[in-house]
């Protein structure tokens, strides 16, 4: 992978970046001055960041999270000045339904992971929040310990973002992150929305956690997310429910047998855990490291990442583009009326799309 | 539902029908003179398509997958002179790895379904033809007894379309199909490329076939393939396969049981067939009869088809207006000057992708 080095050497000019962009040239005059965010240089902030400077991350992350329109040219400055190929670090989805005990395993994971050394930051995807205005980190001492290391740093989510903004959130919390030197990305997902999806859109490894007790755990799971999982947990292995967690690891073995091969070439393997308990951390983590090894020896790992940034790419542009298409109040009402002539049948959904493009194009040319 | 009487009324002049559809008037010299094809005339052959005629049925196909411009609108036209609602219809996908026997099902469930007096339609999903100019239905005698059944009308899949091409061909062949009174169509899908999931936007009853032998069957099953799937169904369990495919249906009922449950609120049941010694079609058959009767009493089969509709419209536009974006010349090229950008970590996929939004609808503009 090639790494951009110009981009972030500190004794460079901004301007130098931002003319080695294609496009750059559109904007240029968002990147040749110093911008400021309340009192403080962008250009400040990365290099605060960059030095590992806790609190000028979480600064740097309101200002990604802002809604503000002053702020979108700082956040987008803030992103490139902290954006470089990072194939050192890992990004590890922990997904599963409510009450699989999603927090509790990060809690346990993480203290063992940032005991080795590791930086270990923890985000969350969270589509419903849009809806709720809740977040589901934002209670911290569902993380006490975690919350207490000096290794970790736990972001909750924000509140009023929109699907697409959510992605894009967490992409650029990641990239922020990583800037600051925390190596190990936990995305934690809430089992509703598209939260999985985009999770798994973002990290090199997807986890997911499963109760005890064989049957019908899997009715709460979203279809389509097993088949994200790159390794499954049963949690909550703790006491009277160890003999049902051991007897759901083995129906799950075996349904994963009939469950079409993962592209990575890895084997979806099942574990045991007690996160109360603390149980099982340490060889799930074991697991996790050695596939993170082998996918980064076959060129897995670097492949995944690749495709995961030209998905963001093509998704960005064709939901931008439509919903740019739909602001046009000729074509939104027109959009609706179609849509109820395809539903009496008047005229086919293709045959609709071309009419209404056509107008569209018509009005720019 | 409300049925469309005016369109399908042979004595109404053609002109009111287009006047009352939105946008109608875009393109109104296309739809008020009459059109021919050859020495026919649209309508003519739209009202011999209705009548019944076969060979007016193929002549119609043949107009909608025909890829010359002065063509599209005759099929256009076509495909709204045939267009109506058609809850009275089954459409169900026959998918399942190559090997699994696939047109020797059809061979038997279609002559059993054509037995009972339905008029059953075969047509085939393959995106893979685009590229090899095959044809997975072209050698008409693999299904040598159904083909030549009085009550069935069997279709190749054209060569030479495009992914986007194959789903609007499809859903078109199947609207002059029904036009034509065919009341069971049966789409056989090759397992390559997006075939299942054009495939389960556009069915009523999703087929899944396996072959025997548990274990390692699905590996060859695309992911997210097992659950798309209504009913699957162990095929080719003739002579010494009964023991492998009993043990196989045991396998997957277990397996299943651990999958999410369906939208349609019906268990995903799995039996046991053998095409050529045309053991079980009967019960599959009465099988798909009667989940279709209970999503018909539920709603869920009018309010699948409804969202099958608003899927298509919605993915025709972003895909044409993503076609439309990219055949601009300059757009085109800083889009892959950006891909490059991003891939170098230059430029996040999100920031890339407004860049080349603003530069385009600048233009435009």
């Amino acid at each position: 992978m090639q790494t951009d080095k110009d981009n972030n050497d500190p004794g460079k000019p901004i301007s130098k970046t931002t003319q080695d962009l294609p496009g750059g040239r559109l904007n240029p005059s968002a990147f040749r001055r110093t911008k400021h965010t309340g009192t403080e240089s962008v250009e400040s902030l990365a290099e605060k960041i960059k030095s590992g400077d806790t609190s000028a991350l979480s600064r740097g992350i309101t200002l990604i999270e802002s809604n503000k329109v002053t702020d979108k040219p700082l956040a987008r400055l803030l992103i490139r000045l902290c954006l470089r190929d990072r194939q050192d670090t890992a990004r590890i989805a922990i997904s599963g339904s409510p009450g699989a005990g999603k927090s509790t395993f990060i809690e346990a994971i993480g203290t063992y992971v940032a005991d080795q050394g590791h930086k270990v930051a923890v985000l969350a995807i969270d589509p419903s929040s849009s809806l709720t205005g809740g977040s589901i980190l934002g209670d911290k001492t569902r993380m006490e310990k975690l919350s207490a290391h000096p290794n970790a740093y736990i972001r909750p989510t924000p509140a009023g973002k929109t699907l697409g903004g959510v992605a894009r959130y967490t992409r650029e919390a990641i990239i922020l992150c990583e800037a600051a030197g925390y190596n190990v990305i936990f995305i934690e997902t809430v089992g509703v929305g598209q939260s999985e999806t985009i999770a798994e859109s973002m990290v090199d490894i997807f986890t997911l956690l499963l109760l005890p007790g064989a049957g019908d755990e899997l009715q709460g799971i979203k279809r389509g997310v097993v088949e994200m999982a790159d390794l499954i947990v049963v949690n909550k292995a703790d006491g009277e429910r160890i003999q049902l967690a051991s007897q759901a690891k083995i129906a799950y073995q075996r349904a994963l047998h009939l469950f079409p091969s993962k592209e990575s070439g890895s084997t979806v393997e099942v574990f045991i855990c007690s996160s109360t308990e603390d149980k099982g951390t340490g060889t799930i983590w074991q697991h996790i490291t050695d596939m993170l090894s082998t996918h980064r020896t076959t060129g897995y790992f670097a492949q995944r990442r690749q495709q995961q940034l030209m998905h963001w790419f093509d998704a960005s542009i064709r939901n931008n583009i439509f919903e740019i298409f739909l602001r046009n109040n000729d074509i939104h009402s027109e959009f609706e009326a179609l849509k109820q002539a395809i539903l009496n049948h008047q005229i086919t959904p293709f045959d609709a799309a071309d009419q209404l493009l056509a107008r569209f194009f018509k009005d720019k040319s």
